[in-house]
């Protein structure tokens, strides 16, 4: 188990203690989980915000921090002697835990009394996304399931999500790591992808280098060529020359960060003219982006400027028309970049996904859009030197979304229905990568990925 | 979604009907399982026996056979319009459901009124073993979550396991499919493993050859220089010069059907004196044991003659002593072999594992030993034509186990304690391969795999 110093991990508890005067922050860590049976496993995932404030990366476990007592404890068992000898001798959790810099241990057991024995203090907890943990709540706090995530702890989310937003230099070092396991990921597919092949002996090999690197992917992979299909975890197709395949994955390095990058390369050795076209759009609208990355700058207005210069794109292109900013602005854009320009990236892919948007992507005065696509914007507020997100701009003709739209004259001001029989067979362009947020800008995390029409081809033609 | 002909689930849904004469058969198909946030996903396993009776292997899916009106129905929902545009077009449900002919689908709303209707009627359901089934079931059924295991219906459990232990000659066709892809993923690593790698490096190889051939993993792979932890699931040693590794892995099919295998080898060119004598004596009883299997005969049997065979070539390098015999009948053997010989597989790895091993692996008049090793035996029944089943004896020298036993004068009338000295940091060195239960006999599933120490020797110097 790799872990940061155990003064980093008190300092992000002390960090946090500030935030409350008093009461119990409980954090649950996960449970190994079953696949087709009990003991069959899938590969064991900590928590995260566990991993962040407690490091230790074992199954079943439980930290308490009484603000009142001033302590700290971890709940866990140690191994029997039997379970010793199927899994080995391990280090003791006890010792465990003092590397993290917490000196008190103590049996599962007993947590439901200490729990009980804290009844008339108040118990902050994050909301539970696993079934499991949300029975445990239920069961030590005697909260009805219903009610357990009103019943989260908006303080403890909100303290959680200021410390978690900002990323350290040891962090970035190790995100940085994640993605570079990530551009070798994509370097893989770039130079082995060939007509003929199935979608999932890439999957084949891009889980490899992930594992290979000791971590696992972050996700799961998209590999895909059908790129507008955006959810797709289908690998059954085949390559074929002329389309192109779109490749959304990365790793999570063995400290559980995560790395995020997406491609679009041509099956065969070149792009077509109107795959360049696109493509090229797509990759002006990224480079813009990117530009626009700085500390006060409203992720929101990037992601408007994004769609922007997309729309002005299609425009010449003949496929949007009329006023462009009247377009973004009423969302006819979102006929073809339906999702939002990018996300918050750590220990989570879309980090800290599980404590709510409203907190890690928006404030209190600015809210989510429900405009479709906007409404897929899962970051919109201020952008703060130490923020780590990415940036992923896309054009995809879903066939399904153009025909309802043209049969309910949705924005037909702006779009050029006539237009887009052509490219009803498209597919889907996104071009992707991850970010920090600088003192006065950006930069790029891990090793430079080709990108541009020109760099893809001349590696696909090696 | 690769299926089976309609008629080959029919046929096994009538085969099931005739054990009952009226009630509700309930069949929870599995959910998405989260990993780090709720919708970052483990790959999708679908829940086995709802495969074989239903083949549908899609999340959120609830099946029920009512044998009163004589009616199956798939509970489940159809991709709403949003969905689709992010998911792609899917075929519908109820197409899906004709294929394997049914040709009732429900929204899944309706099921909780459709069990409350048939609440005065008996609800056969199998035992949950993901907490959010449990959850379903305390919900529609109003029985508390402590009861659920005690209130899983034994008439059912016990006609799936008596359908599902024979298997059907496309089954089989299928388990030898993914045996087929364990062999690749075992040559993989006898060709590819050298001093200096890690672990995980061979582990991502090995996940690849998986996940290249249209499956995954059929469990978490163990890849390791300590092949005598038993459950390892660390992949982190170096592969050093003078040691062995072992792994134990195999492939689940695209129909989700198993295989595993096994393997020692050495880490440099050759096994050691000492490693290929204890190797060998592990050959002899694989071999041994394999030679027994027929219909007819228990696989205690085969079992207690694999430990035998173990126990007498241990007698003659002078690490047991003793009347052999006698040393098996007490289980003294179990310090060097402390687990079963094999267990059933199908659609998976362990078969049935979930439906709990009373049933599956022992009868009413066969109950299970709780002698040290004994206990550790998924199967002890009497085999039968169409049995599908591993043989994987192994011996493991296991430090902390050893210093137990001798510190106790454990079998101190049988166990040369003088003489283990020299073992503490042998290892362990297990051969698995999987069989068919033929007419008269056994057949290996899957292209042979090279398993002598001279096949081995003569592979790893190539």
């Amino acid at each position: 188990m790799k872990l940061f110093s155990k003064e980093t991990y008190q300092e992000r508890r002390n960090k946090l203690k500030k935030s409350f005067s008093g009461g119990l922050l409980l954090f649950l860590g996960n449970e190994e989980s079953s696949s087709n049976f009990k003991d069959n496993w899938y590969p064991f995932r900590q928590d995260s915000s566990f991993l962040y404030f407690f490091g230790l990366n074992l199954p079943g476990l439980v930290a308490v921090v009484d603000l009142d007592l001033d302590v700290e404890i971890i709940f866990g068992d140690e191994l029997t002697t039997e379970e010793l000898i199927w899994h080995g001798e391990k280090p003791k959790l006890r010792d465990l835990a003092v590397q993290v810099g917490i000196s008190q241990t103590r049996p599962m057991k007993d947590i439901g009394n200490y729990l009980k024995n804290g009844k008339q203090r108040e118990i902050h907890f994050l909301p539970p996304y696993r079934p499991e943990n949300t029975q445990k709540l239920i069961h030590w706090l005697n909260i009805s399931g219903p009610r357990i995530p009103a019943e989260a702890s908006e303080e403890l989310i909100k303290a959680v999500v200021a410390l978690r937003s900002i990323k350290s230099d040891e962090e970035i070092a190790e995100i940085s790591r994640a993605v570079n396991t990530s551009v070798n990921m994509h370097r893989k597919v770039m130079m082995q992808a060939k007509p003929g092949m199935k979608e999932y002996e890439l999957l084949g090999m891009v889980t490899a280098e992930a594992v290979a690197a000791g971590g696992n992917p972050s996700f799961l992979p998209i590999i895909t060529v059908d790129g507008q299909i955006l959810h797709n975890h289908n690998y059954s197709n085949t390559l074929t020359e002329g389309k192109m395949l779109l490749g959304d994955f990365g790793a999570e390095s063995d400290m559980h960060y995560a790395g995020d990058i997406t491609r679009t390369i041509p099956v065969g050795k070149k792009f077509s003219v109107v795959q360049k076209e696109v493509y090229d759009l797509v990759y002006f609208a990224h480079v813009s982006a990117i530009q626009a990355l700085k500390p006060g700058v409203r992720f929101l207005d990037i992601h408007l400027l994004a769609c922007k210069k997309l729309a002005e794109g299609l425009r010449d292109m003949g496929l949007m028309k009329g006023d462009i900013d009247d377009a973004v602005h009423q969302g006819a854009h979102a006929l073809f970049f339906q999702c939002g320009l990018g996300h918050m990236m750590g220990l989570d892919v879309h980090d800290m996904e599980d404590l709510g948007e409203e907190y890690v992507g928006y404030t209190p005065s600015l809210k989510k859009s429900d405009q479709f696509g906007l409404k897929s914007l899962r970051l919109g507020k201020e952008l703060e030197q130490g923020h780590v997100l990415t940036v992923e701009p896309g054009l995809y003709f879903i066939p399904q979304l153009m025909d309802q739209w043209e049969a309910n004259n949705v924005h037909k001001d702006y779009i050029n229905y006539g237009k887009l029989a052509n490219f009803r067979n498209f597919g889907g362009i996104r071009i992707e990568d991850d970010f920090l947020i600088t003192r006065d800008g950006s930069s790029l995390l891990g090793d430079p990925l080709e990108s541009s029409t020109q760099e893809l081809e001349s590696l696909r033609n090696r």
